[in-house]
């Protein structure tokens, strides 16, 4: 009460309309420039010595000689339920996929409830359901809880967040700083699945398509990645802001430039012909089955052999390279032959995807 | 879509009212029989082989040797201000706690917003600072975070939760199944203090009190006393649903009964006088900087010299102990002579206190 709040607002610089609207924007939970700002600019500061300055998807703690990645995320998905997944196994594959994204084999997770009085008891125990079949499919153990209740209209229906806790091998280095010069890209398959899945079902916006969400477990995926001996140095699960946001962060993380080339990358008919009428971008739209990966150029086609040996890799592709060119920023050659930068997000195309 | 729930209202047992009301009411997260009823009849079905059959506040995983404690909260109290503390500062103590209560040494905790669009971010900001200096009182960093924003009408200004680590020495064994007969109860200190200071600025039934929250970090307090060298068997922090739900869990766990002298539980006038009027019983009000020990008797007059040298046990008392009588259930011998039972809470006194 009375305290007074460090935030500096005419510190925050664009994309961040901030110094005009001081309240919190749908744009600040999209995963992209909003976000990073919000980050940067009110809960750094605001944290003060408590907090690691990179706070990242995944921490890697060293405790006593062990390496611990832990990691959590929210979701607050609408519709809960969509084609091919549901809220319960988003909550559960979007953490398992953090920590794999540094390498780590994901052992257990915590799941909380915040749901809205009045929720119907079984659509909470269809969320649970689907989690643990989700944690029995990921190899993690769900091992603490938390329910909160919160009244009718302060809530919507059910909000999970889950917290994981994952080893990370001695000799696994993986980490979005560590994608230099020379690195190839690839993507594991099809982007822009998950989110339009979501959307075709979505009150006011219904329409049809085959398109399911890509929700899987990445962890044995990156694990046959690791046993290649490949040299392997950033990994990410390109979700909230779509492939453009993570590249883009990993772009600025390692200040490399990335070149991709447009015609590589994988994006299926369906999701081409819902953006094409929604006036979307797939670069942008989310996933949450796939990773794309920076490995060292000489390891490329070896790594991406693995990764079509496995089902969720079936269709991997190499989309792109790390150049000393335009460093801290993505280009894509068009198949035109044209170039156009890809930017990173400001806000989110549609909210509350995952 | 189209998923069947495996959930059998039929086997739902009093007191909760299930099988006339399908859906989620408020008790459902008051920490009290109808949370357990939740957790054992809607929870553990619904997850499944993936979860841990005794889902309790804190996990302990064995990982490579290493004892790692884990444990999650979310925090929805209202108002995210009241006098003594804030949301920011629940959200880190009382993950903090959770771990404290198996006896670990917190590391780390990650931090998850759920923010109501129009939100002002003067208020998040707030909320952070709080965080980040309970963060540092308490030792433990905060390193990983996520921030979901959801439409205006779908949350109540800020949500957060907050997972948290920590180490448990090997010595360490301290678990609610371990109390024993001959145990000594002790208490850290007044109780009922956290639920009426949130109770008396909250709208609609604000009234004037001295009476400010107790939230704090009890890792100190915890330290000490297992540096004692003592034999400490249980701790635990009676959040939700007061010393009353905390003791008859321990009964229940350890199958013991607990004996207690109404005489010896410090309650002070402040608390004593707002639940007269409030009709409360201050045996079930929330606190957040206390804990509940029992000790082997022997040692009691030793922990309880301990306690009261730290800032945060100086009110201690020894308050009861465990009998082989009545296991299970929680007694009370009244200051007129006569004895009643202390039942474990149905749902919640008031809601949404932390």
């Amino acid at each position: 009460m009375g305290r007074r709040a460090v935030i500096d607002m005419e510190s925050w610089v664009c994309p961040v309309p901030l110094r005009d609207s001081p309240n919190v924007v749908m744009g600040h939970g999209g995963g992209g420039a909003m976000s990073q700002q919000l980050i940067e600019h009110l809960f750094l500061p605001s944290f003060g010595a408590a907090a690691d300055a990179n706070m990242g998807d995944s921490a890697v703690l060293d405790l006593g000689g062990l390496r611990l990645a832990f990691s959590t995320d929210s979701f607050v998905v609408r519709p809960p339920e969509f084609p091919g997944g549901s809220i319960g196994d988003l909550a559960v594959n979007g953490t398992v996929n953090d920590l794999a994204m540094v390498g780590a084999r994901p052992t257990a997770l915590s799941t909380a409830f915040i749901i809205e009085e009045g929720t119907p008891l079984v659509e909470v125990a269809r969320a649970a359901e689907a989690m643990g079949a989700a944690a029995l499919a990921a190899g993690v153990r769900l091992v603490t809880g938390d329910t909160k209740v919160v009244d009718a209209g302060s809530g919507d229906g059910i909000y999970i967040n889950t917290a994981g806790v994952g080893v990370v091998a001695p000799a696994v280095d993986i980490g979005p700083r560590r994608a230099q010069v020379g690195d190839a890209v690839l993507v594991s398959g099809d982007i822009g699945v998950h989110g339009v899945a979501v959307m075709s079902c979505r009150e006011g916006l219904e329409f049809a398509t085959s398109v399911r969400s890509d929700t899987a477990p990445l962890t044995d995926l990156v694990a046959a990645m690791i046993r290649s001996g490949a040299d392997i140095h950033t990994l990410r699960d390109p979700t909230r802001g779509g492939l453009a946001a993570s590249l883009n962060e990993i772009a600025a993380a390692a200040d490399v430039g990335v070149a991709l080339q447009e015609s590589l990358i994988p994006i299926p008919a369906g999701v081409r012909d819902a953006c094409g009428v929604l006036g979307l971008d797939p670069m942008y739209v989310a996933n949450e089955g796939k990773l794309v990966a920076f490995v060292a150029g000489g390891d490329a086609e070896a790594v991406l052999e693995v990764m079509r040996a496995h089902p969720l890799g079936a269709g991997a592709a190499i989309i792109g390279t790390c150049v000393p060119d335009h460093r801290g920023m993505v280009v894509a050659r068009t198949a035109l032959g044209g170039t156009r930068v890809v930017d990173m997000p400001a806000g989110e195309q549609l909210p509350r995807i995952c």
